[in-house]
């Protein structure tokens, strides 16, 4: 047993590895409990179900990846190499999870749309809120560039809900042929979606 | 207890029901025997393990959906007119689904990516080669085109890969919030990826 004092945060850094390694489904209280060297009955103390746990897990991530986001959206330079520089982070942090733990876990929030989203609805109200976000921090930059005159998209809303999907899908390959080379086109067709020459 | 004699079909029908519904993980051979009214016994007469019946289900998915596939890309028309029909197509299987069962239930094959590829390995394979055919299809209809003058995108395989990529990630979208209108957008920004004006 570890001491008491941070039980919590074993729990939540013991769920958040297994989560990023294996299905939500797959995974249970005591499994989580085990991996983090504490009873079963300090895991109640804290979290009141494994899904209260995974939404906390989810806000934790999202605040932390938002952040990022929004530094790198938020930089100088033309909206194409901020783009560049999103993805060139998305790539990172597939990299990293190959390297550590031996696998690309892909997205936790596209993971879980595609695991639960026919059935829990609290897990679904925040994964449709996160990638709304999503699509709204790229729109944003997209019509600013407009502003600019940088861009000549018409469909900005369209336009950055359709770089989110192009993300997610090649995430998707990324796990699936455990490779993060998969995400190397990510740019190039971003540029298409907003209708820029490849710079 | 149905008839022995379509045992083995009612297993089938009744697995790819609740697959199409609920995440793999969360559904046991108890529970596929159950809505197929099979007896527990029958079941491992037919199939060696529930991953064995998966296997079977994406096989005989995947070939009912390549031939339609096929014979859409195969047809007369400009290729950007064939796309029209394959997106179309997507549309259909999903809004029968929401139909049918309630719930936009995606893509079985994406679905299984997200939940299973850093852990299953026959089925990974399996979700490979799909995806690898799926993409092979369109590179082969864009080269057509391409041959014609009808298209002059440069990289065909990049950009099937794209269109495949934006698929999957757009019917993520569908899949969470519940909406076949979220792949409305397929057509125009898979003609992006192509770099061909709207039409």
């Amino acid at each position: 047993m570890g001491r008491t004092s941070d039980a919590r945060e074993r729990i939540l850094a013991a769920a958040t590895d297994l989560f990023s390694r294996r299905s939500y489904g797959s995974i249970g209280v005591a499994e989580i409990c085990a991996q983090a060297g504490t009873p079963k009955g300090s895991f109640y103390h804290f979290f009141e179900s494994k899904q209260a746990l995974a939404l906390e897990i989810i806000d934790l991530q999202w605040n932390s990846q938002r952040g990022r986001w929004q530094r790198i959206l938020d930089g100088d330079g033309p909206l194409v190499h901020r783009l560049k520089d999103l993805f060139a982070f998305t790539v990172e942090m597939q990299t990293a999870s190959l390297n550590d733990a031996g696998v690309v876990s892909g997205c936790l929030f596209g993971n879980l749309s595609l695991e639960l989203s026919t059935g829990d609805d609290p897990m679904r109200q925040k994964l449709r809120a996160i990638f709304d976000e999503q699509v709204e921090l790229i729109r944003r930059s997209i019509e600013a560039a407009q502003a600019l005159g940088e861009l000549t998209t018409i469909d900005a809303p369209g336009a950055a809900k359709s770089i989110v999907a192009q993300i997610e899908g090649t995430v998707l390959f990324a796990k699936l042929f455990n490779d993060p080379g998969q995400l190397d086109q990510l740019w190039a067709n971003s540029l298409r979606l907003l209708q820029v020459a490849d710079s």
